[in-house]
């Protein structure tokens, strides 16, 4: 189990990015008004900080720039958060409560939902774009990594995937894949990103890092889809069951109950085991492996 | 009026802008296909590509390096095509008709429609980020800009304005802050991103160029204005007499139709006098603004 102090550590990067994502926000008095209100209504005060939390644990493995991980923890946040945004709305997941609040569409409306999204995910670039304290190269680099993590090759593709397999029976390796692209490749970018702002990585870090992020996106999506099927919605803040009813393929449906969860700590080890060569060192990292496999939400 | 050689000189841009397109964008044989399709569909064979025009008359002023161009070109296109399918959905102007086809939401789906637009905005981000041939503290000085035009200061801004204003009798410098963001923002990135393929700009350049995309990008507005009030849809490639039927304000609605004319060719001269200290080099920025004020669709 993550022990007090790991409980200390999480709180005060949640605070932190907080602050940051307060503070890269446009302000609510800045024109427009409703958008930049809407914008803060969603990305604000609430949330698990997942991401964030995955780039903080990596930047301090590698000595990051508390600026420039301050920034790249906003950057994949406010991707995260138009996400949600979209997938909520009527055309996509049609959920009107998230991280226990009504959705953007529901407490604003759909025109609103759909521009705030399109604004965070601008957002999310200026504020790695913003960075002054990398070497610009770096940076670039790391600019190019969100946008591919994002994009039709990542997040979106398995959006799509997700889309068009509503209904259909996937096998466990097509339910993987739509996965790694649909979460996975935002969380292992945020793994990267936070490395990355503290240098550049070797051919083996990087692998190490790509192999530890790989299993906990799956553990991710897995201990998601067990949630799905087994908490109530007023623990997760979101509409449970939601997978099932909508008929949609999950490792419960393929796997069963008992098996996805072995499955989710057979993927913890091997995050686990993916963090060896870098020791004591990588200990965040190795308690948000157990955190993502052991959370109730 | 706008010579041969200028017809000559955009028809060769923009097949060149299709073929950088047809690269940059992720072929439709690549899983997700119905997403990249989709993208494909909306993003190549047809637009005047204004932004890209602009790119390219701006970059061969100052030397632009012929590979960044063509990733800048494409990139700022990308946005704009993003910003056509959001916009063109039901929960925004609710639009069936784009450059003479069906939009991606009726030839596809709203979902559809969502994702492809949200993954031609990453997929900007990441043409522009691949760019290799400039000084990588100027190509993220770049990314800044785009990020900072497409975001909620710039067109999603303006976006959210119109939305806010349907109804409402808009002064005329209300109507303008709005155009200014919603479609200026992204008409003038467009001419600094491609000056800034060929070197970093000077200030009195840099303002140069601002008071010429400026005025062209009032123009622009003022002149869609009248189309929309006078063309008919066949001509336009998408639904006339929008405007009034939605009761938005317009220029036209503001100033008349007469008063319009003028104003539009009062921008052009402003816009030709912004280009005077770049002299005869700067012949293709003076055609365009040209073109954008005598379009007929």
């Amino acid at each position: 189990m993550t022990g007090q102090d790991f409980q200390a550590w999480m709180q005060e990067v949640q605070a932190g990015v907080e602050t940051a994502l307060e503070t890269l926000l446009p302000p609510a008095n800045a024109v427009p008004h409703r958008l930049h209100e809407a914008m803060r209504y969603t990305a604000l005060g609430g949330g698990k900080r997942v991401r964030p939390l995955l780039a903080h644990a990596s930047g301090a493995l590698f000595g990051a720039e508390a600026g420039a991980l301050a920034r790249v923890a906003s950057a994949v946040e406010m991707i995260h958060v138009y996400s949600l945004v979209h997938d909520d709305m009527p055309c996509m997941d049609d959920d009107d409560l998230r991280r226990g609040k009504p959705t953007v569409h529901v407490a604003y409306d759909e025109a609103t939902a759909l521009l705030v999204g399109d604004a965070l995910q601008a957002q999310a670039f200026a504020a790695l774009a913003g960075i002054d304290s990398l070497p610009p190269a770096r940076q670039v680099a790391m600019l190019r990594l969100l946008a591919e993590a994002a994009g039709s090759g990542g997040m979106c593709g398995g959006q799509a995937i997700d889309l068009d397999s509503v209904g259909l029976a996937l096998q466990r390796e097509e339910l993987e894949r739509m996965h790694q692209l649909k979460t996975g490749a935002m969380l292992r970018v945020s793994v990267i990103l936070g490395a990355l702002c503290g240098k550049d990585l070797a051919p083996p870090e990087l692998e190490a890092l790509n192999a530890y992020a790989k299993a906990i996106g799956l553990a991710f999506q897995v201990v998601d889809d067990v949630l799905d099927a087994t908490a109530d919605s007023a623990t997760l803040g979101k509409t449970a069951g939601k997978d099932a009813a909508d008929n949609k393929p999950t490792y419960v449906s393929i796997l069963g109950l008992d098996q996805s969860k072995e499955l989710a700590e057979q993927l913890r080890r091997e995050a686990h085991q993916a963090l060896a060569p870098f020791g004591e060192q990588a200990q965040r990292l190795r308690e948000l492996a157990d955190l993502i496999v052991q959370r109730k939400a």
